[in-house]
């Protein structure tokens, strides 16, 4: 998608970015990225984040919408749940964001892989309340879909408080991807077995509306033409 | 894909299948369920799981191929890696798949939603050797593309040495569920707001052979026939 990128202008603070000791890449780190620019691709590129957290000493892995405006990543959900009250309590966290591209063929089992992007962003998420609360919850809606914050209801007062909004800022994070075709040993080439790349892509289907919409009405063009550029 | 689902005896142990407190839902308990086979098949059509651990406090969440034989969800990795360092000394893990089935669209902001499958297995996991972590490389193999082990060279002693294969019992494991239309409240039905939903699709495309296939060799069936059923 991509979309939100034109608005940003990011500032890494040094050359390496928003590396740090803890999201600095051990293995292979020629996958890894650390500038701003690839990381606010990726993320303005999924659809839905997996929230890490640990409750008593146990990792849980929560997959949730999101949205990303300039250096800051808004979640949301229902005051009511686990995973918002026990972040809104300002414990370490870690968003991860994966686009699958594609299964990755070699003529060895071993040099069998995936083509993905993905980032990783780690910190302490902080409650966003008052203006910037309605911000977040219009970021998430139109990071999921562009124009539907102005094509729908906005929320009441009482579905505000039902709302817990989150915010995360970008400051120590990576990206991870790989592209391309297996990397092969040289003696396996000659290998009879076929060998290259089975990309996947997130598509897209045909809008269904619901049954209180007027027979005979078309989905809305940012709706109808949801595209996904890469 | 639900393609392991015929092998499987599941056996929950009660009524409540693989429930326990830490995946009892607290919230929309009707989106949730514990029966095996509702996992086993979330499991079996997802491609990528992201894994959540902790090292000194910090929570990561790393994306990577897994595979389900049975009751037993197999991952791996370099052993060089620090996710599989980490897990391979028995810390509590938590592996979240998730499918993105499509957005959900309320003439309020409020009730817009994801339409989604996505299963949280919480455990141990231990490394897996000798005969049980081929069979695990297999099982991954297999679960990302089937009839790919058998044709491909399998792995020497020397990459088996250089793999680490990680197991987890799915005994305590939770799915959530999300499917239809929006739900709104009944004095918003009348707006002018186009809803339904928008579903999307994981669609594979067309396979592109590396520079060592000879020229006009079609990919193999497996692969050229990739389907990914509902």
């Amino acid at each position: 998608m991509a979309k939100n990128t034109a608005r940003t202008t990011p500032k890494p603070s040094t050359a390496n970015g928003l590396k740090t000791a803890r999201t600095t890449l051990r293995r292979k780190p020629d996958r890894g990225a650390h500038d701003f620019e690839t990381i606010a691709a990726i993320l303005d590129a999924g659809l839905v984040c997996h929230v890490g957290f640990a409750v008593d000493g146990q990792p849980y892995v929560v997959p949730t919408a999101y949205g990303r405006d300039g250096e800051t990543l808004y979640i949301h959900g229902s005051s009511a749940s686990r995973m918002l009250k026990t972040l809104a309590q300002g414990v370490p966290v870690c968003v991860t964001v994966t686009l699958f591209d594609g299964l990755v063929l070699a003529r060895s089992t071993f040099h069998n892989s995936v083509n993905y992007h993905s980032v990783m962003v780690l910190g302490v998420a902080r409650e966003a309340t008052g203006d910037e609360k309605l911000h977040g919850l219009r970021t998430i809606t139109e990071h999921l879909l562009p124009h539907r914050w102005e094509d729908s209801r906005p929320p009441t007062a009482q579905e505000m408080k039902a709302s817990t909004v989150l915010k995360l800022s970008i400051e120590e994070a990576s990206a991870k991807v790989r592209t391309g075709p297996p990397i092969e040993d040289e003696e396996d080439l000659s290998l009879p077995h076929w060998a290259g790349v089975l990309p996947f892509a997130l598509v897209p289907q045909t809008p269904i509306p619901d049954a209180h919409v007027p027979e005979g009405t078309d989905a809305p063009a940012y709706v109808a033409r949801y595209a996904r550029p890469s």
